[in-house]
């Protein structure tokens, strides 16, 4: 494999300029390297002897230097060729696997599905002529139920963070909070799984949330190179055994899982930018995006009347849609989610108990679904140009088909294809209206459910039910014009805004609409719908993946402060007291530090005291719980260090091989003598620590949080004196609610 | 219009609080702020106090309190909503304008070069009878030269900074660098009416990036809310007068002018954030993208084998097709340009020199075309599929045309669409080869001249012609193969990977040709040419705008940190040692220092000094050169304020008044017994500046630069006394070339 071949290539080399650096090295060191040579000359000799001799200046390092600086400082500009490369190799990967999982589900959900109503469809037609229907629901019911009943098991028992789309926890990860579990390999193989059964079991819910969360586990463990789980390491991105790098990663599996999912690239990018990344100015994209819509609609709308053709645009009538509804429709879905959630976190939180809901849901699909059905009478002619698979023709006469049937007897997607393509006059207004009804309650009652779900396909649905059913209305009222002719569009137009309504993405969603549709005029009419659906439904309700993510109580972290927090400053935010330790520190006291389970703090400022003590220590850097777990554990010990002065020295990749299951303090055992030793912190510390004054305002706070991925900030004063320590849940916990600025409680993580 | 009503509704609204504010004033003030009330009762609290009473905390303000966070500070949450409201009417003001002005010039340019074209065509037709056609010759060149000249010396006497495509200047604005006069209404005019004359002139050039800077121009007009050309204060958006809000205006404008000059809203988007955004990841981001193409991709591959037709997806051949050529021409063709812009600047600089060279070019344009044509023999059949709207039959036979003449008798858009649509066997290949070769030759001598002028176009043009000319020839290779059928796939590819290997951008140019070609499929093979064309380039030769940058020598920021540059530390980089003011400082030092050209400093670090003296003194603020100024003007010195009590604040309107043409220093009238007052700082200075200690690394100096889109950083010791100063130029300097790190030479700006 081609990662493989650079492995070797990249060791090779690197070991190649270990050894000229050491016959270098004796040359070198005779001159000092802080001469003041004048510019260009200092250039050239630099420029020179990094090319070659980069390992040279691990020996003239200054004390400060930490660990992992060292090894960003050792390697050569052919090493970050290398690593570049590799990133390369292995987002290529990443598509490659998550295309083939995608292709995977796709087939296994076709095909089951297939085979389910291929054997109800025969069974109902060899009833509808005896009687005795019932029989058939049953099966339905009973079919419905066992693939349910497989994925149900599978989340509930093996993975219960498999339910559920994992948008929501893709978003928290993205975000910088770490939910245990999410991106194992295990979680995977149950999310794939699960939501093949909850697809071929019928329930109101599609596959494309699962196709993100698979990607990014797939990321997960491709940039690793090694599973955890399978226990097997291939010895390869080792540098990227990191919380920046893997989260990088992670984004690109969410994009290609997003454009696996619904064949759009870019909307997958998008996507992953506007949840994930942490450098991303949320608004201002969003406007300028508005900014360069506004821009093609107006040319193409003036260029159009100048040729004589103003037809040729998309649909004017569209835009004039108000959608005013779509909003009130997504927070109204959200809301009874929310209070649904709420009563399955109180009361539905044994396993066995979520099985039996799932079973039920299951159940009552089957049933309202050929009830529906049944009691339908909207029988429309058996066309050329018709495309479904799986016509029921039930009570019609022959060479009809029953038109309810095309919207439930089908997996979610084909619905909604035949909702935006088929002919006008496929369906009739009450057809649409009961199914819209019946859809939305039952979508509702499946979402949060313990199975492998995702809420896209089912919002498209809704929305392109009454979308459409909007569109024949109009089009009844003003029959002569020709513009509101169409029904299509408006199903599309009406799936964008249910979506957004209940999701409430705005840049991404748009353009994953249009490359879904692969027509870019559609762009202006699904943005400004977009837009209002989210206006009009963040009056009422917040987006449904971050209610769920309320519910959970992590420290989310969203794309800007809250408006109205200027008169905050650090020292107001600002956790403190702060625990700190000293550059030398005895083992005792930080054992005692980790143990103590009512701070659990994850980052500590390393201080240097002031001779004359009593006031607070001079900052001197920042060292992690993980990294003081990983000394604990190999016991780097100033006093065994003088003891024994052959022990290979504590290296890089000891942390690596810890990462990202760090072990609990309470597995590490330190004797009572280990207790009196002391750690030498100053090379294993991040020496030079972001910091802010007090009187810092929050959202320049934030910013730094946002835009450099901080999760922690220590605050200082004049004298750089240690007096806080800011972290994400400081800052997770202003929120901008309809009153003004509210403080959230947040979970203890 | 909109945008008045809502801000005389949002003054409204800001009176109404301050009345309300008065009267709890009283009621509030009674109580200590910063009693330690329990957190969800001092959440209540300030939450309700926030929403109606914002006003009161001005009079609670802390001392170190700056004029400009004051106001958002007293800002309601009212006022930042309608703030956004504001931005996203002038985002969509915007999109309007940027759209109208494409639509002027696309109509101008028609209706001009088709009135050119049908007069030489009439007399090209009367003279190929009766022979003497040297004078449709002359005719032609000299309208071309006509044109021209208008547009030439419009750009050379009026407006130099018009020339060219304005692309770079575009991405040094937003990248931070002012470049005098790039935005403002002149350069508007003279860049639209002067590409509709360099269009229209016949010369090798497109209309798509001068539209770019049209859009960026009207971005930064509109969202100021006055014109300081025309003198006209229309007292709106006051509030946006300040660099980061128009900053982003200008992004937003840019994204509007790709937009509209290709079609492509989200290719838009994305140009303006990769080219500008301070908060863009590049490399990050197209990885992800990466993996989302093949994502998709891999699931269209495999779907499409499972279904039987791996036909269906996008052509594989074209995926095969190496296209190491491309980035090879495009670096030839940047290498021409660089030592042809270095001749210019030495020896063409005078604007009547500039002038002769652009009507030279012109007419060796004209005589070029005309010889090509003339001695092409290459005719063929008229067919009822031919859309060319100036077919010129010359010596074909009757129903014939003459195949040379529609790539070089028509406006370069056409050419291309010809390439791109026209029928297999439109073309012989010795008439695409010799168009391809003279057609290089001119564009690179056309871009750099002073004339308004896009390279967008004329090098899809010759990308187009010679992407043809391989799918001919391959074709003939391997005659049965259907795959290498349609030679119009390999003008799109080809014209793709010499845009690509010319301009060298990367996401956005992917996203405009799929968005502009609306298709999907073609975006893999698109993504592949263009980053074989990016590494290719590279290595021979930086990218035209990068060229045209480089040149002008200015402090450039690109994405990140050179990789190898991990070594160096603040202490390194930092310009020591610095200009600081003191708190309460003598005006006659601060217009000294001011004064001083050989400093021309913009950002002085403002510091308390320890009682005993000698050692450096500690941060407390930092203050700009043009605030400086402006209180330099009004006078605000502590001795005048002493006296004149009832003399007005300085306010922040007085700040934005004079935004952003600063006065000099040297227009600043300071008298003797003036330069003896003190002026204190305190209140304007930006009281918590970022800092970092001297140890920390390039790349992490760099990002915080990047990421908060910083233009000075102070750099402090342990006991927070300013011992440096990095600024942009600092960072700029360092550069990874070919051999490691250089240092360049920076123009002092």
């Amino acid at each position: 494999m081609l990662c493989i071949v650079f492995e070797i290539l990249y060791v090779h080399l690197k070991n190649a300029h270990r050894n000229w650096s050491d016959f270098w090295m004796s040359v070198s060191l005779n001159r000092s390297y802080n001469l003041p040579l004048n510019l260009a000359g200092r250039a050239f000799v630099l420029s020179f002897f990094f090319f070659f001799f980069t390992d040279v200046f691990d020996e003239i390092k200054c004390i400060h230097l930490s660990l992992f600086l060292e090894e960003e400082r050792r390697m050569s500009h052919m090493g970050f060729r290398c690593l570049e490369i590799s990133r390369w190799v292995i987002c290529g990967l990443i598509g490659i696997l998550t295309g083939l999982i995608a292709c995977f589900i796709d087939i296994m959900v076709e095909k089951l599905a297939g085979c389910k109503y291929q054997v109800i469809k025969e069974n109902i037609e060899k009833f509808t002529e005896v009687g005795g229907l019932s029989i058939s629901l049953i099966l339905w019911a009973v079919l419905n139920c066992a693939f349910v009943l497989v994925g149900g098991i599978m989340v509930a028992y093996i993975e219960p963070i498999a339910a559920g789309s994992g948008i929501p926890q893709i978003k928290c990860y993205l975000n910088g909070v770490k939910i245990p579990r999410v991106v194992r390999l295990k979680t995977l193989l149950v999310k794939v799984l699960g939501v093949i059964c909850s697809v071929a079991g019928g329930l109101a819910v599609g596959k494309e949330g699962p196709m993100i969360h698979s990607g990014a586990v797939v990321a997960a463990g491709v940039s690793q190179g090694r599973s955890t789980s399978l226990k097997r390491d291939f010895k390869m991105f080792e540098y990227f055994r990191r919380d920046t790098e893997k989260r990088d990663f992670v984004s690109a599996g969410a994009a290609a899982g997003v454009s696996a999912a619904f064949g759009a690239p870019v909307g997958g990018v998008l996507f992953s930018l506007e949840e994930g990344a942490s450098f991303w100015n949320q608004m201002l994209t969003w406007r300028i995006f508005f900014a360069s819509m506004i821009s093609t609609f107006t040319l193409n709308f003036f260029l159009s009347i100048y040729h004589g053709k103003p037809g040729d645009l998309s649909n004017p009538g569209l835009i004039n849609f108000g959608r005013f509804e779509s909003g009130l429709l997504g927070a109204l879905f959200n809301s009874i989610n929310y209070w649904l959630t709420i009563f399955r976190i109180r009361y539905v939180h044994r396993p066995c108990l979520q099985v039996m809901e799932a079973l039920l849901v299951a159940a009552v699909t089957a049933t309202v679904s050929f009830t529906m059905i049944y009691f339908s009478n909207d029988c429309q002619p058996l066309g050329p140009e018709h495309n479904e698979e799986y016509p029921l023709q039930l009570f019609c006469a022959d060479g009809e088909y029953n038109s309810m049937a095309t919207a439930f007897f089908n997996t979610p997607e084909r619905s909604v294809r035949s909702l935006f393509h088929n002919q006008p006059g496929s369906y009739n207004p009450l057809t649409l209206g009961l199914f819209t009804l019946t859809y939305f309650f039952l979508a509702c009652w499946t979402y949060g459910l313990a199975v492998s779900a995702g809420v896209f396909i089912p919002s498209l649905l809704i929305g392109a039910a009454w979308g459409r059913l909007c569109g024949i209305l109009l089009a009844s009222f003003t029959p002569t014009s020709p513009i509101w002719a169409d029904p299509g569009k408006y199903a599309l137009i009406g799936a964008a805004a249910q979506l957004g309504g209940i999701v409430r993405m705005t840049l991404s969603l748009t353009v994953i609409m249009v490359e879904a549709t692969g027509n870019v005029t559609y762009g202006l009419p699904i943005m400004l719908v977009l837009m209002t659906a989210k206006i009009v439904g963040d009056y009422f309700q917040e987006g449904l993946y971050d209610i769920h993510i309320k519910l959970q109580s992590v420290p989310f972290l969203h794309w800007e402060a809250p408006a109205t927090s200027h008169w905050l400053t650090a020292r107001e935010v600002m956790s403190s007291p702060v625990t700190c330790f000293n550059r030398i520190e005895k083992v005792g006291t930080i054992v005692d530090v980790l143990s103590n389970t009512s701070t659990n703090h994850n980052g500590f400022p390393v201080v240097v005291q002031v001779l004359d003590s009593d006031e607070p220590a001079k900052l001197c850097g920042l060292i992690l719980r993980s990294q003081l777990i990983v000394l604990l554990k190999h016991k780097v010990f100033v006093e065994l260090a003088r003891s024994r002065l052959s022990q290979r020295k504590l290296q890089l990749k000891d942390f690596r091989d810890a990462y990202p299951r760090f072990p609990p303090i309470q597995s590490i055992h330190v004797s009572q003598d280990e207790r009196e030793c002391m750690m030498d912190l100053t090379e294993f510390m991040n020496a030079t620590p972001y910091t802010v004054p007090q009187d810092t305002s929050l959202p320049r706070v934030f910013k730094l949080f946002r835009a450099l991925g901080l999760r922690h900030l220590v605050v200082v004063d004049d004298e750089n004196r240690v007096i806080g320590l800011v972290t994400r849940k400081d800052l997770a916990r202003y929120h901008l609610g309809k009153h003004g600025l509210e403080e959230l409680q947040l979970a203890q993580t």
